[in-house]
């Protein structure tokens, strides 16, 4: 019923026996607009999970908000199409999110996957998508919504945290949850090891997640 | 580093290996006076703890405050002395921690436990034993504080909740955390069985963190 990871609980249970044989056809795909800030570390993990045949969809676009996010190397080196919309271009988040819809509609998206988007989004972008809006968060929700997460369970001195992936709605952090990971925190960890373990278990489930809603 | 359980993840590490010969002195073990409203089953768990050996402490008083709680039969059985403080006999939350107090002090407890305790206790109860009284909720603290917390993750939608063992200070659910256990809510699940499921994992941490508290 439930994987027992060597790092973390996870639930609830991901398939690891996936074919790597398509089911789908092309046009039954879901197709994956995905939205980085960052390292784009979930964009390189939803992608591989898509080119190893783990999970059955296609990915047309990378979008990502700062011209200097390391996301952009990973697009080039992964061969996925990158945009750049620079939210200081634009006059309110509306702005930016409308922008960002127009793109996701020139590339037939039918699934957003906000991986590491550090910008609130709007009614704009989720009523264009409705319930096919995806994010990951850094805590084990409802702990811990908002930013800097994984500080905040760090310092609270909590013994067990995790990652989750949810529907977004215009409240932040507080959508319908696909699917949640917990990991210990351990006496030795500093903010940066806590870190690095949380991000192996959002690879995994992030994927995992994506295929039980999109599936 | 952290023990894998087949139905939970918990944190920190509850050392399976702790030898059952005593190292402490009968004038050295913490004496632990336990309070508890319902069944208890936490407060047998922690006696047969101490009773089996893992647990190097003595149970010198159970405190219950309802007549008819079950937990009468377990300490008769186990043959732990049982105090009855029917909270219906105190005139205020305060009159009833006093009378607790002096119970727990006739018996030269140095640890509270509260077991299912289901009364809010007061400074009276907490300033009389700084630092010195536990608690355990159904919950993965700061996730849902309060009562009917299994209720509350499990209509939630969460896909993963636990237990917390922290220490008692004024705000309800706040205080420094011990131990957690993280247990997987199943689709399956009814919330009768997500309590059971929880009960297995609070039986584990509540022995193994008054041993690292009071250790």
């Amino acid at each position: 019923m439930t994987i027992w990871d060597q790092h973390a609980l996870i639930s609830p249970v991901i398939d690891s026996e996936i074919p790597s044989s398509s089911s789908k056809t092309t046009n039954d795909r879901p197709r994956l607009g995905i939205m980085a800030s960052g390292s784009g570390s979930n964009f390189e993990a939803i992608v591989q999970a898509v080119q190893s045949g783990q999970l059955d969809a296609e990915v047309p676009i990378v979008i990502y908000n700062n011209p200097q996010a390391a996301v952009v190397d990973r697009a080039a080196r992964l061969g996925i199409p990158a945009v750049c919309l620079n939210h200081r271009d634009y006059a309110s988040r509306e702005a930016l999110d409308g922008a960002i819809v127009a793109v996701l509609r020139d590339h037939n998206v039918n699934w957003v996957i906000m991986a590491g988007w550090m910008r609130i989004v709007t009614p704009v972008l989720i009523n264009a998508f409705p319930e096919h809006v995806l994010n990951i968060h850094p805590s084990l929700l409802p702990s811990f919504k908002g930013g800097r997460a994984i500080e905040q369970a760090f310092q609270s001195g909590v013994k067990i945290t995790g990652c989750t992936v949810h529907y977004v709605v215009p409240e932040v952090d507080s959508g319908k949850i696909i699917m949640q990971a917990a990991v210990p925190i351990l006496e030795t960890d500093t903010l940066e090891t806590l870190q690095a373990r949380l991000q192996v278990q959002e690879h995994k489930i992030y994927p995992a997640a994506i295929a039980i809603a999109a599936g």
